[in-house]
């Protein structure tokens, strides 16, 4: 062991997929910092340089050549390993998902090359929300590189490092880690592993990577280091918490939902440090301070502080999805229930109040305590708020059509009223250039009570991949963080307690229709979550009817979640597959 | 070669996803039909008796299983070949698309046994519509199935044997053709070679498939048999055109959109027959004429011809969409305009004029003709017709927030038209049981020249994904099919010659926003078809301005089209990945 302190920077980047300049600058300034700190080289994340996931534009042969060109030139002062595409060797080959050495400096004699390809990726994971034998080749070499900064690592590109730990759904015909211990037992001495990862969040993910590490250093014996992607692309969230584990199960942690450095003593792990992003638009939400866990502590969280990470994620998500697409500006329909009060909360957090509109759109069926809750909420939030009466559109409509609407489906006649209600806050998103949210939860598109282009209608849905009683939990949260700010809480007290209400008709409430929320949402995690079916889940103790009842809806409505915009992923599991159209000719192969 | 004549049924098979029940029942059928018509053995298409694709629901292990009994179980009295999911042999791996023998009777003794699988797929395409390696596990055994019926055949599946010709978009590792002949040189004679196939639909694919027919019986030496999928599953449609090929390019194909049996005579290709499905739901569009094709034939269609077929592929996908998901009864807004007028022909085409309501919504800006020939258009079909003017509450609405709408983005003002539209037509559907079909077309979908939740909204897009002027072919097709037919042409001659507006705006027309859509449908032909890029293009002949704008508004709607209800596949390429949700974060990397 050398003398010197051995010090790697993780560079946690919040990348925006297709933005290759702007990548490679965020890239080239964390190098800076790590460099600054004494870090001898640094590693980035999965595909940094284009964003993860990059999906179509991968189809594109010059965008694998730019992103590939972009890597290799990168302005650095350390040697970085950097994520990026790789062009194929072969014409009709597919790219590879691979990692370069770039930098031009403390290129030792004897070690790799700058510029140097040091690792194409070996398992391509292609379930849930991954994809990527479609755009990629695997290859089934090592990633080694040798004396960069002095230190000689091995390099692994995320799945890789997932078969050891027994985490992947099926098995690959390889294993990464297995074949780097066997270059170890080959004399291959190698001071760490390196894992450069675009690993998506869900609640307590964390701990999924805690063991991955733990498992990689083990076998290995040597540190394993994880530097993972921050910050929302669309739906999919990545939390950074960049970690190190060594082989006796001492684990550090980074920071969630921040852009920075994990600058990584590989011999002192009492000595790793965080440094945070400085520039103006760095992704910075919730705490950043870093997590030291003993090797008998598991890393799980409490479900409260699980809670408290969701309601960051939520808000990165939508933070994110406004700044990378160019929006700064949101409306949303704002009914006095417990759902658009906190979309409300999100929408102020990402954007700032004064940039959101929320409207109250009363009908008949409204309740005064409605409309005092919804301007309760916005006064407390600090946003902009107004009133428009949908009254006299609906009659209108119903003196119209009342002989088609009166003689059918009395859904019909409820749709009308949430309609209208989308026509407004798209007008107002259309002539004021705002994004409409929509504020629906999981637990409602589950089952269908939502309506499509009414309460549906919007650019983003933040609570999305919320079950209801989550919902709750977070307007809790912000009320807490609220008062510890000394601010009014902006979710009112009869706005938590009221039952719950679309006040689509008289004295309506959504336990007329629906299991109540405590039961639904449970239901729906067994069956979506841990994939249970209806017999499993009336052995748990539910009543067959109201399983049958549930399930029966929620297979009914897939074309409802399938119209969905995209909402932030915090379960662990989504409704079926996230990217693929539900077949509307799928027929109950079980009848 | 035997003096008994070797007749295969190549049972051309409308699956339902997920309905094993049925998809046995028709299978048995038309086994039945081929046996009573002298054939030794039949040939189903791929993964037939669980449909194509099945998607998520082969993330159900119960799926693959049941599918697999049912394949193992069908009652028939010759053996069949029929594809099916064949569960993992060890747990953990994924399960295989391959090909089960079914049938009791017939079993040579030296012959295959009865219910073993003789194929496993080698190659999983993981392209386009296509997502196999997400659900499936490859093999690289050849398929071979010993003495059935008295033949010894080579089994194949779909992709297996796309390769051979170079018509996949990237090389596999291996060749499943080339391994066939490789036995053939080892001495393993086989009669033919059968390939299962669900292969979608684009306009003239099926001479892409000639000529993988063609190149396979080229390299092995002998009949080359290819049984496709015909039908709709969502926005998936399948042909069928089943087909053979003989070593000196002899060519056979059955006929497109029907159900039904080709009788292939291996010693005799004018000897073949079409046996049409003769239950009473079975799909029956087009022609049932068969094409005999000399070896210096291409098979190549004159595009009238093309035109004709692109017809039929478009009442077949609304048909099948129809008839699989329960949908018996259809509403949509007529408008006078083109698009709504041939949507209103396929929609009566495909479920019964009596069971089509159009309705058309003037504004103030809607001008009589437009109403005039809306009512026309219904007439001439038979369907239902009402009128419902949106103008009062169109001025209700502006006299409500006409503040934010004249001073914002214009765009708003014509939106709520738009939008009101969508209410009453949903009102409609959501009262009377009946499905929405939204009437736009890919022209416009690419230049976002549609509104969201407003001529969006429905549940099914048949013109979805064709360009405006071959909605005006389709238009003289209708027209000329009711002359033939002894009935008035459904699309009036103001409706074919008016310049093209959205009546949203005083004299507003699509020319004011948009290229002459000759000059659009090219740019966009060029662009997402051949995958031009910008400079292409202008190299090709267009303005630079003009094609910057075309590509800009393609990239802006990205939104759009992911919010498109499904559209039949038509044309060869669809917006960048049919099944994949753009990114909103992508940022243009060529900045």
């Amino acid at each position: 062991m050398s003398l010197l302190s051995r010090i790697i920077g993780l560079l946690q980047v919040d990348s925006t997929v297709g933005d290759l300049a702007g990548n490679a600058q965020r890239i080239e300034h964390l190098a800076k910092q790590a460099s600054k700190n004494g870090a001898q080289l640094a590693v980035g994340t999965e595909l940094s340089v284009c964003g993860y996931p990059p999906r179509d534009l991968l189809l594109q042969p010059d965008f694998i050549t730019t992103s590939f060109a972009t890597a290799k030139s990168l302005n650095v002062e350390i040697p970085v390993l950097v994520g990026t595409p790789i062009p194929a060797e072969q014409e009709r080959n597919l790219p590879a998902n691979g990692v370069v050495r770039a930098g031009t400096l403390n290129a030792s004699p004897n070690g790799d090359k700058t510029n140097r390809v040091v690792a194409k990726k070996q398992l391509l994971p292609s379930y849930d929300v991954f994809d990527e034998t479609r755009y990629f080749s695997p290859t089934n070499r090592s990633g080694i590189c040798r004396s960069i900064g002095g230190i000689e690592l091995g390099v692994t590109i995320c799945e890789d490092a997932w078969q050891a730990a027994g985490l992947t759904p099926s098995t690959y015909g390889q294993d990464p880690i297995a074949s780097l211990a066997e270059w170890g037992r080959q004399g291959v001495a190698l001071d760490a592993t390196v894992n450069l990862s675009a690993s998506p969040y869900h609640a307590d993910k964390v701990s999924s990577r805690i063991k991955v590490c733990r498992t990689a250093a083990q076998i290995l014996q040597h540190p394993f280091l994880l530097a993972n992607q921050v910050g929302g692309n669309d739906d999919l969230l990545f939390d950074g918490c960049s970690l190190v584990a060594w082989p006796d199960g001492q684990v550090v942690v980074a920071p969630a939902w921040q852009e920075g450095v994990l600058l990584v003593d590989l011999d002192q792990p009492s000595n790793c440090r965080w440094l945070a992003m400085d520039s103006s638009d760095a992704l910075c939400v919730g705490t950043d301070e870093i997590k030291f866990l003993g090797s008998s502590l598991e890393g799980h969280e409490e479900s409260s502080a699980i809670l408290e990470d969701i309601t960051d994620a939520v808000i990165t998500g939508l933070t994110d999805y406004c700044r990378k697409s160019g929006i700064t500006r949101i409306v949303l329909g704002l009914s006095g229930g417990i759902d658009s009060a906190v979309a409300a909360c999100v929408a102020c957090a990402a954007v700032g109040p004064s940039n959101v509109l929320g409207i109250a759109m009363p009908s008949r069926f409204s309740s005064q305590h409605s409309l005092d809750d919804a301007q309760y909420t916005a006064e407390a939030l600090g946003m902009e708020f107004k009133i428009e009466a949908i009254d006299d559109m609906h009659s209108t409509l119903e003196s119209k059509i009342g002989g088609v609407l009166t003689a059918g489906n009395p859904v019909a006649l409820e749709n009308i009223q949430s309609r209208l209600r989308g026509i407004i806050v798209m007008a107002h998103a259309n002539a004021e250039n705002r994004m409409a949210i929509a504020t629906g939860n999981k637990s409602e598109l589950a089952q269908g009570y939502c309506t499509l282009y009414g309460d549906m209608a919007g650019g983003y849905t933040p609570l999305g991949d919320l079950y209801k009683m989550q919902v709750y939990a977070l307007a809790e949260i912000f009320n807490h963080r609220a008062v510890q700010d000394g601010s009014t809480p902006p979710v009112n007290n009869s706005t938590l307690t009221k039952p719950p209400s679309a006040e689509l008709a008289p004295d309506q409430k959504d336990e007329d229709s629906l299991p109540p929320y405590e039961v639904l949402d449970e239901i729906l995690r067994l069956h979506i979550e841990q994939t249970k079916d209806a017999d499993d889940i009336v052995d748990a103790g539910y009543s067959r009817e109201m399983v049958v009842d549930v399930l029966t809806r929620l297979e009914r409505n897939e074309h409802k979640r399938w119209q969905m915009s995209p909402a932030p992923r915090v379960t662990s599991k989504a409704f079926g597959q996230g990217w693929r159209r539900p077949l509307a000719s799928k027929h109950d192969w079980r009848d």
